[in-house]
């Protein structure tokens, strides 16, 4: 086997998500995901350094990519409407991007530990977007709220997202879902 | 030593959040809380699963007060209003019980860890929430939606609760919470 292999990563990600559909994700492992790869157990950790980390592969350039679109936002826009505005931009990059949405979804729903990184990815953006909105000069207390409440925008958008099968763009998910919350509130 | 000690709960949660808070959640061991607590790391065990868990004493009662909370609103409230119903009676109930608040929210901040179980609570109480509405002919999207908002309200309002060192009451934090929600999506 060669030492650089630039496929390397895309046959793990996909052997990890077909093996974790296949059998559950307590059911494998590394060394299952190598082998159906076509590489060892040592060459998955050159990638991977755990065997959930594999299924959130571009996760972290999401905080970072977040945080520069909130700064780039309309220095006008309130808090909320600068944290959407970039996680409409940022999530129609990530629809882009991400392959076989539905099925890593379904695989994660079913797994408490991946759940348990899924949750602690989202905590990265939250305070990824919470920074980025102290830097315009929005009070902690509310940054901390706003950045909170983006999230869960995110996160359910991304579902409908994958619920409508890439027939719905992500932004109109994104609103969508603001909507809701707003409707949500209203009844309040 | 008596083989029923009724105070040793107690005693095991008191030493473990002041060594939390003198040398850091990192650097002390079950057998350093144990031994505070005059007991030994054998007992610890019989009421604590790790070393996490000494802090979220009586959070497994959260998630079903909760969700007996919501079942018990209003028929006609919307399910927002019957959520954050739920969570200023329960979370009044939580804030009498609570001791050394503003000591365990610092501990739980600085460590990564604890953060990490915190949000897999937080994660229980969204879920609970989620089935009572479901169970109030909720449609499953906007229970899961809400369940979520109301949970980022019950955290928020918690720590201003806190910051407010019990000068205000739980449940005109929850409103003030409410209202800054409401007031960030009006913005939009």
């Amino acid at each position: 086997m060669a030492r650089w292999d630039p496929g390397a990563e895309q046959r793990l990600k996909r052997a990890a998500l077909e093996l974790y559909s296949e059998r559950g994700y307590d059911n494998v492992t590394v060394t299952d995901i190598a082998e159906r790869a076509g590489l060892t157990r040592r060459s998955y950790f050159r990638y991977f350094p755990d065997k959930r980390e594999v299924l959130f592969g571009d996760s972290e350039r999401l905080p970072p990519a977040l945080a520069e679109a909130v700064l780039a936002a309309d220095p006008d826009a309130a808090p909320l409407a600068a944290a959407l505005d970039a996680m409409s931009r940022v999530g129609t990059w990530l629809a882009e991007q991400v392959e076989d949405a539905a099925e890593r979804r379904a695989v994660i729903d079913a797994s408490p530990e991946l759940r348990e990184r899924e949750r602690t990815k989202a905590a990265a953006v939250t305070r990824a977007i919470r920074e980025a909105l102290v830097q315009r000069q929005v009070e902690a207390d509310t940054a901390e709220l706003v950045a909170q409440l983006a999230t869960v925008a995110f996160g359910n958008a991304f579902r409908h997202w994958i619920d409508a099968g890439g027939r719905t763009s992500f932004g109109s998910c994104l609103e969508t879902v603001t909507d809701r919350l707003r409707a949500a509130l209203a009844e309040t």
